[in-house]
């Protein structure tokens, strides 16, 4: 086994979860293994052996080769630039770093090639995971029509707000079978159970959210295409765990179909759901735990052959995040410079 | 009292009772009430007096004045076309007479004008449910600024689908949280409850789903706009009654988001919910039994001042469906043809 010394802050979340999870999976290399969080209070399995989970206060990064931070606090982002100044290569979830120019905001199936040299900032960022899976679909279709306009209406699950949203959402539902009147939920504001919620993440003074601008940005970044036409609007939906979107997408050149079919079918870890005759598409309760990006409702408009309509579900936890961010990992030790 | 025979046809449905409550409500001016259904089982008591619900097969329209048809069903449609052979003002809620060239397809609030003289097929079409909200925000915005494009992703309620939808989703809810593993649902094809099924209503040889076609055909002819470009995503979502809407809409010309806002607080039966430091919006749990159509998240694209993003709800069983068709009846009153 190499020698490595990983880190893990927010190794109790759902992602940190979900990281240690896939570094076993995938026999990701190390030989020490440093679990980090706000309450270090317990200890985790991992490979047979119980690892300790201890306070974030007590972290030293200066030996540490890769640290995954996964949690948003504001003591997680001051430990994170912490890290990178000890010399930590730093792969970070978060929303903080991703659009600093020294920082590779990386999907290791587009663009890896942005992480060929190691960062001086010692920080590659990880997408946020409503990006993730519309970038993995716009990528391919980009690269052979070239894109003109992309409008995107998300559907996102309550696990983007971690394990309190999945809880808060639970509570909600059990709540409504017995009574609806209650709409008050610390965690989204208001009820998430039997409602929608178009509002994620802060208000910005454009009137868009954080979310939606997120989604614009990061887009831009990882596509290469500084001038894309993109509009969003986010959409917390009362589903535990898997984000959707809806996009429509218009390119510079005519497309069909079934060209597009094939060019998706080819491309890395996607899941085309397309039958000729009648519409297929993935949801997302049958998508939650599986590792690729699922593609359906694949449609080019029969009154405009540059544009192209479908629907895209992947587990926001693994996809979105946690297998994002190990591959990023993964990527770098093909780059040799880690 | 005026004299006037109504008929109601699918009077035990969701938006039949929800019509015989509006009737009521609104003292729409009868003396004679004739309910149908598929089985005529029962009385419905309708200000006091117990009206029975007879078999549709047992219907005679030849002294109705104005037949309220709110099925979709194959022994519902004939019965419609026999109503307005025999003379009797049809006001159909289903999709079958819609995109007719004898039939007006009226919002109320919109183009009542275009039922100015009664129709030769005496057949006045009510819009689709999902339709309706939207049409009712773009009419005042397209007449001031004039409309280039719409992307509509909508987030359906299961009432959309009626008491079957209803009880479906509920019982989805119930079993979700002793057991996730069961997916079947026969109402929805699939389950329903913590989940997405971006698909409604019949596929077409396009690809659209005939829900999709519904929201760019209808929306055409009510706002009398043929070579509107459209394109729009249906999904059922896990909310029990009112359907929203996520649209980017872009126009002819520059927008003031002021002005935007002012323009649709001056709308007809629009609740228009803003603040401009922070994100407003309405939820479908909260609308569910509101007569208005709700507006929320309102923002011109600071990166466009032509395009404008907006979240739209409202009830669908009444201003999509019973509501409307209520209105449709008042408004022929003004006219004083029927």
């Amino acid at each position: 086994m190499r020698k490595r010394h990983l880190a893990i802050v927010g190794a109790t979340g759902v992602v940190g979860q979900e990281l240690i999870r896939l570094i076993i999976k995938r026999n990701f290399a190390f030989d020490k293994l440093s679990l980090y969080a706000s309450m270090g209070d317990r200890e985790i399995m991992v490979n047979d052996l119980a690892v300790p989970v201890r306070p974030l206060s007590e972290a030293n990064f200066s030996d540490v080769d890769i640290a995954f931070f996964t949690a948003g606090t504001s003591a997680s982002i001051e430990a994170a630039e912490m890290a990178a100044g000890q010399g930590a290569l730093v792969i970070d979830n978060t929303n903080v770093f991703r659009m600093r120019d020294d920082v590779p905001l990386i999907v290791p199936q587009i663009n890896m090639d942005d992480a060929q040299v190691r960062p001086a900032s010692n920080i590659i960022a990880n997408p946020n995971c409503s990006t993730i899976p519309v970038v993995r679909v716009m990528d391919i279709l980009c690269k052979r029509w070239g894109v003109e306009q992309l409008v995107v209406s998300t559907y996102q699950a309550a696990s983007g707000a971690g394990q309190l949203g999945i809880d808060a959402l639970n509570q909600g539902n059990r709540e409504f079978i017995r009574d609806q009147s209650n709409m008050s939920c610390e965690v989204f504001g208001t009820q998430l159970a039997g409602n929608l919620i178009p509002h994620i993440d802060e208000d910005l003074a454009s009137g868009h959210t954080m979310e939606e601008q997120k989604m614009r940005q990061e887009t831009r970044k990882i596509l290469h295409e500084d001038q894309l036409t993109l509009n969003c609007t986010c959409v917390r939906v009362p589903v535990v765990n898997s984000h959707s979107a809806a996009v429509y997408a218009r390119f510079d050149n005519s497309l069909n179909l079934d060209e597009v079919v094939a060019h998706l079918r080819e491309g890395p870890d996607l899941s085309v759901h397309f039958d000729a005759r009648s519409a297929s598409f993935p949801e997302p309760r049958k998508v939650s735990g599986n590792e690729a990006v699922h593609i359906g409702r694949l449609r080019v408009d029969d009154e405009d052959d540059r544009a192209l309509l479908f629907w895209v579900v992947s587990d926001n936890l693994l996809v979105g995040a946690a297998l994002n961010a190990i591959q990023i990992a993964e990527g770098i030790d093909q780059w040799g410079w880690a």
